[in-house]
């Protein structure tokens, strides 16, 4: 009887709520400042929010519990990294929305920024969101916990300063509004993260809901038209110097700026050959008749390599040159023969053009670069329907071996997530199907990164419709963030989640110190992981371990295992010195 | 037999390790980098290393390896953040020496920077040593992996700088061995964190080994004599004033800068009562007949309150004024009647004295004082033996009769440590025997440091032959560097762990939010985790439940679990809104 009560008073509570926030978005009233926050985060579409409780955040975590569209997902069996990776992930499948992730004053944004400066690095909009001291204790510094001890409150910002584009300190109500309208254009413009303290005493100042009417743009302003036409009819110039024979080289930034769209259409209307860098991967359809597999430089298939370094001219698009990225910076690809398309500038050879943005500039070089089409449809591509090496009788699962297998066990709409490692080297030599989506941090490439990032990448996907969530992860890089598993558990999603069991740190092993011991690790019971973490068994899960080429066949093979409506683990038992190809190439490359 | 040789042949490589070391510590030839550095670190006493491999530090962790007395505690099942707490349990258990993490560029610093700021702000040496790209590299600054993308090398540094009180980069040969130097003097004599980067290829660059011959010093310059006299001349006037009515506050800075065997030897030839904080706890024996228990303002118990502010003159000694610390800054100490000593200066009512060290000032002052020990013996002593509250019936294991059951558990010399959170005010509660170190993080408090300051404590205390560790941690703060455990099992520490298990974070609760979901946790099986970390049985371990007052007191009772030779887990189940004495005293003074 009185729990019925109790349930109908919530019940009557979140109407209350619903209909206050309704009012308040048709800017009929005024709104306090942390609702104003959620209601734009709502407008650009976050559905969840990472991050956990500190003293700091908690008034404002009452508005984000109580508000009908945002969830919380407190990580609370996680940390502030996890959390950081979390809204990184999230952000990546989310396009065009953003990450968010909420911490307290000092140890609970500090503890996060590794996961920010990877986002920074990466390019991926990224809102942190820190709950800080009232203006009155920041204006008279007390000796409070959580601080210094010597009252310099700035510090922590000042350290976020190097990992953020911008950063608002919402410090009065004048200000609030335009404060919170700046930081969220310039985390999504520049898809970088962006620091915003809020103090406690600021979450319930009330402040005018005027500015909510106008939602937030996300689009960059167009390119200068004659700039434009001057570059394009370059580039038309250059593309008819080299009778047509042009590859595509597409990579990141192509995903970070959300460009997928124009450079398919791009692509269909030219008919040029297209290659992915590894982070470019999954930017274009894989099962794409001119897609012709991944450049790595020297660390290429043969076959790529020769078709990328011996076509008259090179269009990327979003190159982004870090050493992972280009196999040690072994490009073959002269400055003359190569043209450089970027979210905000281009190059053509050695000239550089600052402005002009690819997103706009693709669509009218289709147009233009249409009449080479037969041409271009005459180049030969490379086939990336790698065959599954026999091996002969040797049941051990190689990684030669397992890439190629898993590509017919992708489908369309996947979102796949690999580790730091050998997974981000392995994932080169699967095929994958249309739609999906392929999350690494190869230049950032912080190990545990990857179990967050599928946290908040599943979640982003039940969210938009995707499809399955995998995630390849070692057994050295799940032992950093292992926690998260739990809170997969508890929101229910379901990723499949392979971890590689090849003894520690292969990847480093790689680098340097193959026989030592720093770079082994403990001995997990993984199959124990998800029971242990689901005390109650409120969630159902399932974990293998395979051992065998043809027990993991097996599993893949089962429908109840591939349709993914549970959360399962499956421990993927290899030698500790194997690696995938491209990785023993680059290995032999340093020798 | 090929077993053998080998065996052999690794035998055969530490004594030629050992020998070139000892020939280096002779200062007889030259030595590298690396080398000198870790030559300084074991005169300093350090024999654990912590911290994670990652490619720019590897080179370095070679020595680490084969360095005789030096072990690198692979925090291999672990992370960045965990490995710094570690450092800093090390460091406060192991006095006099230091901690020393090692990381990474970018990913690995980044992530133990909460660690490092923590250890800032509560005054433990650490020093901070990362693996960093090569001088050559820094200077032409490609686009290598861990890095933001934009050069900017020097983010990191800058975001460390905020944390440390010096950092050294070793750049090149001439300075290395001066740099190194003031690098470790700075980090002990201040007892805060010291950054130090070491560049890929600085690592094995020869140097000479001549300044190894003199060790450095870890104490501070004497104080100025003529000073020094006034002072405790004017100190010796008002003690006359006060008819020798003085009680004397001990604080953390007395742990800090190793002033304890000072602090007791003034407490015996003086005969002031004396008082703890709740972070000077256990800087004076608590069976000490002059000791009276916790001050703590007006959370304080009735009889201590009245002991510390009724008398007509207050000294303390390394006081640390923070919020919690001070039951939010609830102390009625007039400056008129305050005399406060600290490691470096020191105030009589309203006058400060600059360079006065307590170190120094303390044992004249004993010899000054000892006149009034007649008075003072007479001034009574409220008592610390806290009765255990019958409570009727009731089974349930509560806070107020939890913690002085413990005071009968606890055994000299035991390492105790408590989690920010309910145990924090609870152990105010237990009185803890002769020699009993006791680790908190009051001032910073940040939820999970004590699972991976318990891990350093650990190695501390069997290295200088302290007893048991015991750690209090609550279910929601182990969540966080829950992986840690697993260290424990590898390096074979063998902890008491005490897990008060009440649903979540019961002190965020307190603070805000006493029902809300953001404050609850997901269910985990405490009791598989020490079997989840240990899946070959590789050690042993027990793990326990008790849901009542009578299955703790059995447990309590065992010989077998009291030895502590094996790593153990107690899951003790409490009410979630439950709370020690003291902080629901906190609570209701906030309402």
């Amino acid at each position: 009887m009185s729990q019925e009560i109790d349930a109908l008073r919530a019940l009557l509570d979140r109407f209350r709520l619903e209909v206050s926030t309704l009012r308040q978005s048709s800017g009929t009233e005024n709104i306090t400042i942390g609702s104003y926050l959620l209601t734009r985060l709502e407008q650009l579409g976050v559905t969840s929010m990472f991050g956990l409780p500190g003293d700091f955040n908690l008034a404002f975590l009452d508005l984000v519990e109580d508000h009908p569209k945002i969830d919380w997902v407190g990580n609370c069996s996680s940390n502030e990294l996890n959390a950081a990776y979390a809204a990184d992930g999230y952000a990546r499948v989310k396009e065009t929305s953003l990450g968010v992730i909420t911490t307290t004053f000092g140890v609970g944004e500090l503890s996060a920024i590794n996961g920010i400066a990877g986002s920074f690095s990466e390019m991926v909009p990224v809102l942190h969101i820190v709950g800080a001291p009232s203006t009155g204790q920041q204006k008279n510094r007390p000796l409070l916990h959580h601080t210094l001890g010597d009252g310099r409150y700035d510090a922590y910002s000042k350290a976020a300063q190097q990992f953020v584009v911008h950063e608002s300190h919402i410090v009065n109500k004048a200000n609030a509004a335009a404060d919170i309208d700046t930081a969220l254009v310039e985390c999504i413009t520049k898809a970088r993260p962006v620091y915003l303290t809020l103090p406690t005493d600021m979450v319930y100042e009330e402040i005018s809901s005027e500015r909510l009417k106008i939602p937030l743009s996300s689009t960059r302003a167009p390119n200068d038209p004659e700039k434009e036409d001057f570059v394009s009819n370059l580039i038309h110039e250059r593309v008819k110097e080299a009778g047509g024979d042009v590859v595509i080289l597409v990579d990141a930034c192509v995903i970070r700026h959300h460009v997928r769209k124009e450079t398919l259409e791009f692509l269909h209307k030219t008919g040029f050959p297209v290659f992915a860098t590894p982070m470019g991967k999954s930017a274009v359809p894989e099962d794409y008749n001119r897609y012709g597999g991944t450049y790595i430089g020297n660390l290429s298939h043969n076959e790529v390599k020769e078709s990328v370094e011996n076509a008259k001219l090179i269009i990327s698009l979003g190159l982004l040159s870090s050493d992972f990225n280009t196999g040690n910076f072994s490009y073959h690809i002269p400055t003359n023969r190569h043209i450089e398309l970027h979210s905000d500038h281009c190059k053509v050879q050695f000239a550089r053009f600052e402005g002009i943005a690819f997103k706009y500039l693709l669509p009218k070089l289709a147009d233009k670069l249409q009449e080479f089409q037969k041409t271009a449809l005459g180049i030969k591509v490379p086939s990336v329907h790698y065959p599954i090496p026999s091996e002969g009788s040797s049941t051990t699962i190689t990684h030669a071996w397992f890439w190629p297998r898993l590509s017919t066990f992708f489908q369309p709409k996947d979102v796949v997530v690999t580790e730091t490692g050998t997974s981000n080297f392995g994932i080169a030599d699967s095929t994958l199907p249309e739609g999906v989506i392929l999350l690494n941090q190869i230049l950032w490439g912080s190990i545990g990164w990857s179990v967050g990032s599928a946290l908040g990448a599943a979640l982003a996907a039940r969210d938009v419709g995707l499809n399955r969530t995998i995630l390849f992860v070692g057994d050295g890089s799940l032992q950093l963030t292992v926690q998260e598993l739990s809170t997969m558990i508890r929101k229910g999603v379901t990723p499949i989640i392979f971890v590689l069991n090849n003894k520690g740190y292969t990847i480093e092993k790689f680098i340097h110190g193959k026989h030592r011991a720093y770079n082994d690790i403990a001995d997990w019971d993984l199959k124990a992981l998800l029971n242990t973490f689901n005390a109650k068994q409120t969630h159902k899960t399932a974990s293998y371990t395979v051992h065998t080429k043809s027990e993991l066949d097996e599993l893949l093979g089962k429908a109840d295992f591939a349709k993914a409506d549970k959360i399962q683990l499956v421990e993927v038992m290899m030698e500790a010195l194997d690696a995938p190809p491209a990785m023993l190439r680059q290995w032999d490359s340093k020798k």
